[in-house]
């Protein structure tokens, strides 16, 4: 996989490019420029764990608060990014009838009101048969755990995201 | 200044209010929430600046580098968000004759290759007079001098914003 591509991009082609990494998190990849040169794709996927990591809690949060709810209000409004709708789509959550949206519906409300941050899960890990049942079974853990358990799925979107940036056409190497 | 609106917001609304307080950073408003209750203006703006503050210098980079250059390329396409737009067109910088524009591309570029950050400035108190020359002045700086500077310039930005938030119909008290 070819790197120098990457590595020569200025702050502005970077975070056009990587913004989207960490779902409306544009400042991430924005911080995560400043360790280049990468020297293949995990060391520019290792940046951007570090720095979720080092964030404090209210920061970690902060993150999970970014990203919109599963077959949400902003799926219904057509405003999600073009990374979350398609995702989102992939699942089949954008083929729900009624009772499922509904459903789900008082669970993401419940999640937040328990947490105090939005059920975050990588959708193109799971489909919309097995979402319900997830969220339930998370919205009983401590919150700490549950936590823990977000970022990990925010870490699982951006790897993703970025498989899906660093393969394409003029990104991957021979 | 009443608060209790404020702090009676989910995190949605919140991030709705405050999310662009920091250009392009909804992060450190989701992140600020944590923090509620909010005793008042300044409490909740102490919160957006020490967020700022305990991020490791990558992240205040990142910070800067969400910004838009003045009267640069965003200003151009129609991009900016609202509150740039304003702050912009606020200090003349809309109407720039094509001699005054190219000079502070110039300077912009150079601003931007010297410290790797694009250079921020709360226009609403500067005018399209004084950018230039405040521009090629912080230009000589030393780079870590440049960072705290560009960073206290965040910051008149965001309490600005947030004042016009703060004071706007439904948030003020009587």
């Amino acid at each position: 996989m070819d790197m120098e591509k990457v590595n020569s991009m200025d702050f502005g082609e970077f975070v056009d490019v990587f913004g989207n990494v960490v779902e409306r998190c544009p400042l991430i990849a924005a911080a995560v420029w400043s360790q280049r040169p990468f020297s293949n794709s995990e060391d520019l996927e290792k940046h951007f764990f570090a720095f979720i990591d080092a964030l404090p809690q209210s920061g970690q949060e902060g993150i999970l608060r970014c990203h919109p709810d599963l077959a949400g209000r902003e799926l219904q409004q057509g405003t999600l990014t073009a990374e979350s709708r398609r995702e989102q789509r992939g699942a089949g959550l954008m083929s729900l009838d009624a009772a499922e949206r509904l459903r789900l519906a008082e669970l993401n409300a419940q999640y937040r009101a328990r947490f105090g941050f939005p059920f975050v899960l990588a959708a193109r890990l799971s489909d919309r048969a097995a979402v319900p049942g997830e969220l339930a079974r998370r919205l009983q853990r401590p919150p700490a755990e549950e936590l823990c358990t977000a970022l990990g799925e925010v870490k699982k979107i951006g790897r993703l995201r970025l498989a899906d940036l660093l393969g394409a056409a003029g990104l991957a190497g021979p």
